[in-house]
Parts: structure tokens; sequence; C-alpha cells
């Protein structure tokens, strides 16, 4: 099912209730950088990530090196940002919250 | 403990034995492109990776957007190419070819 592209009103709430998120330079995405204390905890973190994405059926792009991970979510169907993109987010800021940050 | 820089020679043959890795532009890396069919497969791939990566407390750079997996493998304190690039690449090697690929 094809979603719905987010009003720039929507986005502006998204962003006010998300942790740390900000717009990509292209408009089109929304960004983080999240930092853990070891390779494990970002991997622990990109594992309930992949499982999240997978219920939703909606998938990340993201880096990792060592304790860094670099993600970008975009909602490429729709050409720009969906709920779907606010829903990922969402779990995947409370999976980081779960886990010991640098 | 501090792995020593592998040889040119030991580079080239390295090279001519892992599975489609080429050395990054800068030289200082060996990358690779990995495609599956789905997320899931991809996802499957990279946690495999990174076991490996915990084993040999050596881990890759990697970008990953739904079926694709960027690889970027060098060693930051030696400042170049080791041993643990390789293993880590033989590793990759090996989780890839049990996952079906695109």
């Amino acid at each position: 099912m094809k979603q719905e592209r987010l009003s720039e009103e929507a986005i502006a709430e998204a962003l006010a209730t998300l942790d740390g998120w900000s717009r990509s330079d292209d408009g089109i995405a929304i960004e983080k950088r999240f930092k853990f204390k070891t390779f494990r905890e970002a991997f622990g973190f990109m594992t309930e990530g992949a499982l999240a994405a997978e219920k939703f059926n909606h998938h990340p792009e993201w880096f990792n090196v060592y304790n860094r991970v670099d993600v970008r979510l975009t909602n490429h169907d729709a050409g720009g940002l969906t709920e779907l993109d606010v829903k990922l987010a969402t779990a995947m800021d409370k999976a980081a919250g779960e886990r010991t940050k640098s």
C-alpha cells in the first residue's frame, strides 16, 4: 500500500516529538547519528531496528562503523517522508534508549 | 596487539584469493558490494559478519540499504591493511555464500 507523504506541518510535529532527528539537506529524509559504548551495543541496536523494519516493511539506509550508526529514513515509493518513517524513527529511539550510549 | 601491515605482495595475493574484493581508491582498505534477494537475507549476512567481527575484535565499516551491503575493511590502528582484514573478508564471503543472492 502506497503511503501518503506527510505535510510540512506533520513533519515539523514529528521532528519536535522525536529525539534528535533532523531533516536531510535534500528535504526528503530524516537523519540521526546514534553513538553507543561499543560495537556490541551498536549492533544490538541495529538488530532491533532491523526487526522493526521488517515488521513495518519499511527499511532504513544506515552506515555503521564501530560504535556509531548513522541512519537515514525516507520513503522511496512516496518520494518523501511518510508515517512509516516516523514509526521506524520512534522504534529506533526506543531501541537506543534501552542501550548504553557513549 | 597491534597488527603488522601487509606487504603489497601479500595484499595482491589476498585479493586474488578473496571473492570480488577490490582495493579502495585511497589504497588503505578493501571494499566489496554484497547484494541479496531481500533485506532479511542482507541483515542475516550482517549478523553473521558482526559475530565474526566480535570474534576477531576487528570491525567493518558498512552501509546497508534494503538488499545491499557495502563493506569497507581497513585497520585504523595499523593505518592500512592487515591479516585481520583478510580474515574478516574471508568470513564475510563465507557468510554471503550461504545466502540467496540477487
